[in-house]
């Protein structure tokens, strides 16, 4: 997932003042998180972020789970020397598509990444130093158990909607077949119920950029001066090409050179188009803060998702759920394409559960959800599915 | 280019016997190719394989271009022993779509390749070592002219068709515009009259896995024990998901497990789903016949090819050929989409040239023309089009 592609709105996060960085720890011994694996974990940290109030009936609540590299800062700043907002700055905020005036909004960073949150980087309290490669795997049910464990930490029972695009839908899936009485409204965006060969085949490639870096020491590179950046950089291109569209770039680059109208005739260049520099630019600022091992747990993760086979079918897995659900995909992402979203609806419909679908064109792909340009058509069928949703349950 | 999804034609090449491997020195001193980059190169070997007879008249040759990682084998066996026959047996052969009973096929190994035409694996004259990374900078009309002087060898002044896919469809375009005399038709499958910024964007991935590779070594490798194997192995992953459409690897292996039902939760494991196993199958069998310079080099020269940039427009290069053309897409090729086939159809058309253009139907992307079960639709195109392109020119 990118941010990096269009240019974040810069206005400032919100008149009401900065976003504070917090966190949790849960399931300290001795109660740990019980893995799908059969594992156990804990404690686990939680590094999360709020905006808005929780209303004195704790009806408000509005809770983003992000894609694969996103964090829990989802939108504002935590201080005036911050460069860019949040992620999803241009969607959440005082008056926006989740508005904040009206919404209390939770965005925690999940279990397995590398913001603040317990995933490979962390301590191992076991031996005092990072779990690498013994950080145990994980799955799209874990890291919902642990989104679940902190709104008990909340004090909060119910939330009014679930939020997420591409991974972040697969969370928002498996939260509401998993935990049907706490969730009024999923928003599942650019995502679906399973991965498909593509898509998985693209991960497998990523990884294996990762493995095949000397640098990586079968994970143990923590205390190393030089880390697996060429993998994990690389990881990071070949997924990027598949977040946008092929329109997109085509438009943004097409053929042109990054030096003049020349051409260098230079086999050492791997800049000589601009699309090349873009990539190799997007590769080495994605090392700058993501963590291999978190990239390789949380891509297996998005493996194994298969709401389906975990439940029988996937009309067979709704049929446990409560919510309303707003299901939208965007008519360029070749990710996730629209006939995953379909699946989902089908399977909705099966179930005679309420379900709102609408693929919305874009040029940009996969990231669609995640430009500014493209948040006003968003918001205009969030927004309003949030308010019904609301007053309905009132 | 892949002919492993589908089992290749096991039957026997051809009643009259094996196929020889033949190889021409051409470009000797004092009479170098001055390459389209400035720099000469010479002497030049090119390792071809003919089929057929040529006919007294010498009207009967067509000229086929393998596309990026192709040979000259293109047909039939060496010997008895070989197990597999050349990858477009299927296609090319007595009573075959294109029959070696009427026509005399050429099939060479590009320059830049490694499988016997000089590339960077080549003895360097002046050093008696491999060229390595001082092997020059090639474009697809180095190649196309390559081409040329072997026919000049072979002492054939004409051709009746040239025809290629892909990579082997750019040689095609190039030659019709660059030397039009001497070709009757051209016959251009899943190709286009450029890549574009996706197409550049799949290959600068592969190069940055081969040069991050330490075992590269700046290209000085020939010596070593040990290869960049794990780059070129990580370039072919990524190229060959771009050969195979989406819905075939889903057909084929979809979600399902390398072994057994179960999730094995190892995230040691890279092949855990069939599809991965596959990819790494590709990738491992690949480094045994190729080489990564050669790799660069020549998806480098596939970067390049823009038929438009290099004569004005691409109908303005068209206003120069005198052959017809047969022109191919498939509707699931995502590489060379169909939309790039119809701007060279329309191209032709605005430079009032003869232009037959069908899109087939196939599941299986852009290797669909290498696939045995699509050849009887290509084949029922191609062997017309060549038989009314001889009867003409009688």
């Amino acid at each position: 997932m990118s941010t990096d592609f269009a240019e974040t709105d810069s206005s400032s996060s919100s008149p009401d003042g900065f976003v504070e960085r917090q966190s949790a720890t849960l399931f300290a011994p001795p109660s740990p998180l019980v893995l799908e694996s059969g594992e156990t974990l804990g404690p686990i940290t939680v590094a999360y972020q709020t905006y808005g109030t929780l209303s004195p009936r704790k009806d408000n609540v509005i809770y983003i789970c992000h894609a694969l590299t996103g964090d829990a800062h989802v939108a504002g700043r935590h201080n005036e020397k911050e460069r860019k907002p949040g992620w999803w700055n241009g969607f959440i905020g005082p008056g926006k598509a989740i508005d904040t005036n009206r919404y209390f909004v939770v965005c925690s960073n999940i279990l397995g990444g590398c913001q603040g949150t317990t995933g490979p980087s962390s301590e191992n309290p076991q031996t005092g130093k990072p779990y690498g490669p013994d950080f145990p795997f994980i799955t799209i049910r874990d890291i919902v158990n642990v989104h679940n464990a902190l709104l008990d930490h909340l004090g909060i029972e119910n939330v009014l909607a679930v939020v997420g695009g591409s991974l972040g839908g697969m969370q928002v899936l498996e939260w509401v077949v998993n935990r049907p009485e706490r969730v009024g409204a999923a928003i599942v965006l650019a995502s679906g119920p399973k991965l498909n060969a593509q898509g998985i085949a693209f991960n497998a490639v990523g990884r294996r950029a990762i493995y095949s870096d000397p640098l990586f020491q079968d994970g143990w590179y923590y205390g190393e001066e030089e880390k697996p950046h060429f993998g994990l950089a690389l990881a990071r291109m070949v997924a990027h090409i598949t977040y946008l569209s092929e329109q997109s770039i085509e438009l943004k680059f097409g053929r042109k050179l990054q030096n003049g109208d020349e051409f260098g005739f230079d086999l050492k260049s791997e800049t000589e188009f601009q699309i090349e520099s873009y990539l190799h630019y997007q590769g080495n600022r994605f090392v700058e803060r993501f963590d291999a091992n978190s990239y390789l747990t949380l891509t297996r993760a998005m493996d194994y998702f298969d709401l389906g086979e975990a439940y029988g079918s996937i009309a067979d897995a709704f049929s446990r759920v409560q919510s309303r659900f707003l299901v939208i995909s965007y008519d360029t992402d070749w990710l996730y394409p629209t006939p995953q979203s379909k699946e989902i609806v089908r399977a909705l419909v099966d179930a005679k559960r309420h379900v709102t679908f609408k693929e919305l064109k874009s040029a940009y792909g996969h990231d669609a959800f995640l430009i500014d340009q493209e948040l006003p058509k968003l918001g205009s069928l969030v927004s309003p599915f949030l308010a019904r949703t609301y007053s309905d349950r009132q």
